[in-house]
């Protein structure tokens, strides 16, 4: 299955793009970052057309990138700016691809598509909370998982392996059972995303929210809420309130998880927790990167480099024929969107196993 | 070359098999052993049909194995026995294979082939004096050997590589090809085994059984007959007696050496080297090992690893047409009949480049 | 691209190859090195033609070597010269290839081809400053490099990557630019060899050179020519002198670099550097060493190593059709003359990317 290639992923946290050249790999591309003196991101296929060697080796003069082993310099916009070897005579075809990027909620994002078509104003809004730290405060991490994009996407569509994979969200004194029988779900499909609501009512909070949050073993109302949108970008509404009071009254901390293909077997995998409660407190922040390191890192991770050893030679865990459950209604939707999107993408009719 | 499948093979020192599940790779087929509640073997695939996650990081509920990803739930049969996103409704193609698995001889054991056809009463009883803790003393190890099982087999089926990979062994005095053509060789070949008789008369004993045994110079008859049972089963009959007395008064040792492919190229090893004399001797434990131990993985390993890395990319020596010698006359004939067994389970006549 | 097979190959130093088989795989190809009694190097296929065992696991014995794994004894023109199995009967096929071999500029040398066109007299006659250590004091070294051979020589046959990767070459004051236009370059292309030479003059030494042997910022005349052999042997003619003076009267730093195919992306890289003056000097052979060091492994065996990963699966960069600068004229050459003769070697026609 070949990428989506009109659309925006993730390339780096913004701190990580600097004057210094940033070497990272995205959709089998390897590719060079850095930034302009005025500090706008720059994205430059990392390979010099001359004796290819990597660009990130190189340095910066102004706002070109200047290569490490004979000198060639690049400007931002890919051509070759010039050839100290000749300095009246730049080779016609020196010039390296330039790739749509651009900055926003934090991060810098790489468009590998047709670059008419990238617009960054197309980011979903939701993800508009990552710029409002005065109200959500933001622990956030990076895994470099060894296993296909869409087997993490996967695993964040169908929530319901928390009771079994991260038994530290439990409510306490429930079997993983009982905590899956208390959950509403919902699937909701639309032409450009795919959202599992999950609502558990009528039960106490689980015991990160006791315990960090001081909640009470009252009964609340617990959401978590995965909006997914193409190829691989998570929007989680996570959220605990009193029933019956307004979910912006209660513990809002809504997450974001991007997923980028570095290649067919691994992924780059970047993920903003946020809060809105005890804010200013660093204690909490130690707390819940505990919390999420233990989850993502150490159960996740884990788990889903296991499916992929297991899979074999393969990367598409559909076309291994495994047996569904009625959890995985929102994996496999988004899946069959997906398909659907790169196939028009190559001028064809979809012709997923998941169909 | 296939794998033969009716056949039993060594998965794990019967102590390794406990209520936490065990992971071993076993013919490229990746199985998880327990035990259930009441002590018995259970051998399923090790992959659980709906995501794929091996299901030995799950837990043992009773006599079933919870999956570590979303919770189902598996027999000792194979079949899903509870589903818990839909405790009414299990898929009917939700199950694993569940092999047929038994334990006798300090071991359990694994058949990959027709169920049916799988009967523990078939092993040789040859190796019956494994059961045999009071009359013979076992130290025995495990190896894991980055080469394809038959290669092993080989130079087990042909121990005149002895006095040059192994001088620990020499008798004192005796160059490497005086101990050679001091033994009188004999080929035994069975419809359903291959022996190999080596027996060297008139001669001191060899070093470990003056150093340890305390035998004299005195010239003695010593026995090393390895019989050899398809695909990769093999009983060492090891002895040193006093010329014309009978064997059983003199020193027993016999072995079992179990050999297991994991994939075409990475071997599981087992042996177990008894004897009938200083059976309660602890520091004579001690020296076995170290004896054995030597030999078995720092002469043979390396060793069998060169061979299988000067054959490239082939994993069958004969295909390479190898020179042979005299002393391969039990490896060859070994490898004719399990040829032949191979094609016979698979319909063939046999078309063994070894034919 | 086959290799060239008619052609010297270095296999090691002098002091590497001794009584100790010495185990080194050139063009893909396994070989065993050791000396005769009288001191004469040898080289084996390395791999007894009985079981595959690797010969150089084996032990001398007088001019022969003994296989560590069943004794057979091979002579130094690779026939099976005892049985220990069966003295009166060697196999008739029981014999390794042996390949011509020399020594020669305290190296020993490895001829794949047709022995008969072996001739160690054909080497060039300019290395014969290697066997000069009264007149050229030497500082030597040897570089695993994972790439494939013919980028290092198109990294030696191209000097013009010095200013921008070894900056600590540089003549102080002056930027990389500046130091390539101070340069007259010449290529010369001989039926047998091909000549890059690079003539620096009206500018002061560069830096090793005022640092380590004391030269003054007075104009000189710095001299790099390159000479390479096919397939991949080069002479390198540094040397510093004052303008309108004899090259001989100054600095002359002749060097040798052997580049040796190991497989198809890893090679071996022997270099010797030597020097006319302060050569009874340690403490420039320290200063020299360190110099060298980082030129060759900390810059130029990273950028080669890079170069060859962003090749792909690539092994011939002009497959790639790289852009190509005035610079790598001499590359070009060496690589359509290096096409030619393996072509020949085929009775082919010569059909390269870079024709």
């Amino acid at each position: 299955m070949p990428y989506l290639l009109n659309a925006w992923y993730v390339a780096a946290y913004s701190e990580e793009v600097t004057r210094e050249p940033l070497a990272r790999t995205l959709l089998d591309i390897p590719v060079v970052f850095y930034r302009t003196e005025t500090g706008e991101p720059v994205a430059l296929l990392d390979r010099c057309p001359h004796r290819f060697a990597p660009l990130s080796l190189g340095k910066l003069d102004g706002d070109d990138l200047v290569c490490g082993y004979h000198g060639l310099r690049f400007g931002r916009a890919g051509s070759c700016t010039h050839n100290p070897h000749s300095p009246d005579s730049i080779p016609k075809n020196a010039r390296v691809t330039a790739f749509p990027v651009a900055e926003r909620f934090g991060h810098v994002w790489f468009w590998p598509g047709d670059p008419a078509r990238a617009d960054i104003a197309q980011l979903p809004a939701e993800f508009g909370f990552l710029d409002e730290p005065e109200k959500y405060r933001n622990v956030k991490g990076y895994l470099h998982v060894k296993a296909h994009y869409q087997l993490i996407v996967d695993n964040l569509l169908d929530l319901s392996h928390a009771p079994f994979l991260h038994p530290h969200f439990a409510v306490k004194g429930m079997t993983p059972e009982e905590q899956l029988r208390a959950v509403t779900a919902k699937l909701v499909r639309e032409s450009n995303r795919i959202t599992a609501y999950r609502l558990r009512s009528g039960v106490p909070p689980n015991r990160p929210t006791v315990d960090i949050f001081g909640f009470s073993q009252d009964p609340v109302d617990s959401r978590s809420h995965m909006t997914w949108y193409p190829p691989a970008l998570l929007y989680l509404d996570i959220g605990t309130c009193v029933a019956g009071t307004p979910e912006s009254e209660g513990l809002c901390m809504p997450a974001a998880h991007f997923i980028t293909p570095e290649t067919e077997r691994t992924s780059h995998y970047f993920f903003s927790q946020t809060r809105n409660m005890r804010i200013h407190d660093p204690e909490v922040d130690i707390q819940l990167a505990k919390v999420f390191d233990t989850a993502f890192r150490l159960q996740d991770e884990p788990m889903i480099e296991a499916v992929q050893s297991r899979m074999g030679a393969a990367t598409d865990i559909f076309a291994l024929n495994p047996v569904l459950l009625s959890a995985d209604a929102p994996p496999v939707s988004a899946r069959r969107l997906l398909d659907r999107l790169i196939a028009e993408e190559h001028g064809q009719a979809p012709a997923s196993a998941a169909e």
